[in-house]
């Protein structure tokens, strides 16, 4: 089993996260949550706990045949001490440990909230979200400092005014600093509310200022994701902008510039592009793979480095034919504002594309 | 009847949604609002129950009308499966159907909210907001399940740190789960508060993590509207600006350049677009329609392809004369600070506006 | 007495609101905090009712004056029917009117309140607000439409499910609505909370739509905000950029690109510009005004199109002398980053400040 | 032990605050902390007592000897007038002041919170933080002041409808004012919350306009951020990039532009820049200090002017060696996007680095 499950998963490992380890995942946390609901865990507890057993056992024969692998390949304490790795052990020992040291069965469970972790590597957008917030820490923890300040000034002051008043609410200072987080997060539970004159002023100075902190926040995150957005659209096209045979005989500069205009898709086989009669608002450019276009009484294929989807942007703006992939495919989609700043900037393309266009009609009719 | 509000829809099918159909919305939502206020309701229940069945009558006649008309065009079943034929079934059958099914009729009527659903289309940058979210569909996934990933481990954590304490608001990991969502939105409710000092860090991590979240959600939301602002504005005035023979000059690059300064504004009917003696800080070019100006003593009209205001630009920034429109008009606005960079960028520009206003004032003389 | 206001008011008019007025509005709303304190009242009482007397007086007689000069100057309805002739009516006779219906005299003072709208005018960055709104109506409004239908749609949905179980609570649309408001703006007062699971899920995606329409909302603002600041920047510096000597040498584009670079400020008289010693890391250009240098043992005074504050960018960043403002002086500011942006784009301008800055070290050497 | 104190201060002059500061302001506001919860503060009083002391004695010394070497250098007065001269004053004199005027200890303790203002110096992107908030000042107050008219428009409109039902929460203004302020932030406390519809009603607009007025808020902060962000880059950059021989060939247009391009890390000794196998997405130029490549055999340093990296760009993506600084360096880095972009703009560069790159294949194998 432990073979087999070993070839499972070397054939399943080009994908980020695997789909069963998705199920398990899931499952695991769907049966952690009836677990805690005590009349629902009575009526279904052998089904509940075979199944986190199960999802356990899973994630224990991963952890342990990574690591026999890693091993074998000499890369193990690699493993062992990487990121992956302590997520991986944590998800198979947290929960047999805590059993291993006497805590009940129902509080040990919990520790498997720790599978949520193993689907961080297949998120999409994180390495693009981690790299805003490291090249964006000094200015963030810097708010964060004027956060903690304003935090603990506040929280001084208002215990001094209020702790004669309500002396079990904001009877010591770390009671009042629970008040001061919930207030200046704008969250305002109202179990703690200063209720002398001077106190609800320092409330509400603390009010506004937490609507300041949190737009700083956001204006330095919004600032570093837009600079990242370009940056990462940039390197995920040019690769395939500087294979297509269209772009190559413009120079290094110009291949640049366009790059900046497109966007690539992927598209998995038998998806369709492009609808007869709906309206066209961009062209394509076949990176990798291939289309095929319905026309009147026949079908024609375009393969890699052919464009499509051009005439609805010179002519009526209606799309001619329907177009779908017949194989998975990265397309590169050009924008109408975007087609015509790049016709307008390099006219001998703007004569190609017109021509393939006129090419084609003559041919439809 | 049948045939009137066909040849009724078929007039005003132009537009996105009919006015009446806004009408009908908006006295459908009202009534249905009196419907759930008991006094209210026994006051006028005459009205209410029949401006509802109005209502319903309206949008079931819609529907069918829409049908018929489909299939007569033999694209009816595409009408059915679409997104529009959807909602317009749905305000057609949802509330008949729940009293067919024996609900009783003031919760049947409550189906009738689903008619709001019928103003979508008509809402006006919605494509707008729709791009932005699916081509930063990645990103905001990302950033939600880090969202649902902070939910679960706090809760859990919290979970576990305040049951003891709080056996009711605490007691399983659903009902913490809601005390996670209430406070990581920072909405805040109040009504679960965790008490301990443990409970209360943690529940401080996740006031500061769900300011941290929204921060990232707006940041890529305002990126990508950014974005798609410029391309909007960018396609939107394209093609009024080539056909404005005063641009015509201009090489293709260049009238890209141009189009991305100005903006393109639709007037009705006599809309004054200047006032004599006001302050001017822009100037206008005719892309269709036209316009009268009231000079001392006489009119002169304006029509497509001429531009005025530009004397307030060159002069003393007072405008000269009222000009109103007399017909649907598409201006292209040309701001003060885009106007400079214009006549900078573009000398011959600059020299037939120049002669043209010298011209004017001549004339005007 | 009459005769005296209205030379005053000619006096101050100038500026938008007189500092008079402002004090007027600080007083009038200062006073009626205390008029609704009835212990503070009581003590005051002939303070607080001769105060307010004397500032609608005080209104009364802006207004009346305003009007007899308007109507003089042939412009009466004009002012009368403006935003402002508006604002001033309200001022003067709100007050009187709803004591002369009988309304009682606390009640009446009330409407003092609308004082607050006289300083509308002078508020700093108004017109910037008001065009972003104005030009990204159309996105707003979406976004409004969007939040009005998530809050109909989850008010019928909660209604549905907890009006059985919190009749008082939940019991009619209208009531539901108000939660549905307070949740989807995450204000979250706690008054009224759903309890069943369903509803409390509906309520949690509630939540989370609210920081949706909230993000987007700020995304929307934040784009156009930053296009308006551009704008309003190149306002203000063209007009004083074309005026310094220094920049006429070059072309209309170069000024374009120059303008985009400087920011103007506006300094009072005697207004200490650069301290000896200091770090320094911008250059100025005097657009209109004057500046006295303090050199070892004589002063120097530059006039228009002037500049200084180059010694320090080109060479060890410390100021070699204070330099004071003798007059109300405009100064085109010159940051160190754009500074050296300038220099590289315009060699012939970098020549000529270095030149200078060689002659002034000479000279004081 | 002056003296000796003294030397320690001079020693650690160069940063702007010493760790030694920051170790006594940690344990002062953890002793604060422990001080107000009365258990705690019984078990512990002596070791609280005498911490807290001591900090004091850190902070009087601290003041005393910058004071006596600031009158000994001539700038005492200066000092003393400076923002850090006063906070360094307020910490040392402000408790044992407030327990010379006989306020008891405990409370006269409360003052030692003013020692968190002495780290304000050390946060690092404080001086942006501050040129954000002083160039955006004009828009930023006017939404201020948008937001206090709302605030009194909303309280006096409230006060009015809620005070016959809630006389005690909604009795004056100023106790509605509360009430405005909690809601129009947000924040939502449900201390107060009206409770007729009209009231309501209001209510609702005043949430909607919190969210308004944050987000104008969040938009003028993100924008100037924004502008921000990028001028402050470029000014570390410069420096260090014209410092470059490698760029020393580009004109001064030419750095400009490629100061954009890089950015600026400072890496301490010893520190691992590159990790054989590892993915590269960006390389390196030396403006400072010195790294080691860890070659199969050998070891070669690299200094002042050197790149790095290069290869992992140009041929398979994956680094070919362990590089790590030898000391504190200054590297610019350059990422594999704008690294496409300067080569394509920069010919003549593209060559040096292919030359290099191919130099050190060849060496290698």
């Amino acid at each position: 089993m432990f073979a087999v499950f070993s070839q499972f998963l070397a054939a399943t490992a080009g994908r980020g996260v695997t789909r069963v380890a998705y199920l398990a995942v899931a499952t695991g946390l769907a049966m952690l949550l009836v677990l805690t609901v005590d009349p629902a865990y009575e009526a279904t507890h052998h089904w509940v706990d075979s199944l986190l057993w199960v999802c356990l056992a899973f994630f224990a024969m991963e952890w342990l045949i990574r690591l026999w692998r890693g091993f074998r390949a000499g890369r193990g304490w690699h493993y062992v001490a990487s990121a992956r790795g302590l997520v991986d052990a944590a998800a198979a020992v947290a929960v047999p440990l805590a059993m291993g040291f006497g805590v009940d069965p129902k509080s040990a469970w919990l520790f498997s909230v720790l599978w949520l972790l193993k689907i961080v590597p297949g998120i999409p957008g994180l390495r693009q979200l981690r790299r805003v917030i490291v090249l964006e820490a000094r200015p963030l923890v810097s708010v964060l400092v004027l956060f903690v300040m304003v935090l603990f000034l506040a929280s001084v002051a208002v215990y001094a005014l209020e702790r004669d008043g309500q002396p079990v609410a904001f009877g010591s200072l770390p009671a009042t600093l629970w008040w001061a987080v919930v207030t200046l997060t704008t969250t305002g539970y109202g179990d703690v509310v200063p209720v002398t004159p001077l106190g609800r002023l320092v409330a509400g100075l603390v009010m506004i200022s937490g609507l300041g902190v949190f737009g700083l926040w956001t204006g330095i995150l919004a600032t570093a994701f837009a600079a990242e957005t370009r940056r990462d659209n940039f390197l995920r096209t040019w690769e395939a902008v500087s294979r297509v045979p269209f772009f190559a005989s413009l120079g290094a500069a110009a291949i640049a510039d366009v790059t900046q205009m497109l966007r690539m898709i992927e598209l998995p086989t038998r998806t369709t592009i492009i609808r007869k009669g709906h309206h066209g608002d961009c062209m394509y450019f076949i990176a990798s793979g291939e289309v095929e276009v319905e026309l009147p009484g026949r079908k024609i294929r375009l393969g890699e480095g052919a464009f499509f989807g051009e005439m609805a942007l010179l002519g009526n703006s209606l799309r001619s034919a329907d177009i779908t992939t017949t194989q998975l495919s990265r397309l590169l989609v050009l924008d109408l504002a975007d087609f015509r700043m790049l016709m307008a900037r390099h006219p001998d393309l703007a004569v190609t594309i017109d021509a393939e266009a006129k090419r084609r009609i003559a041919e439809n009719n």
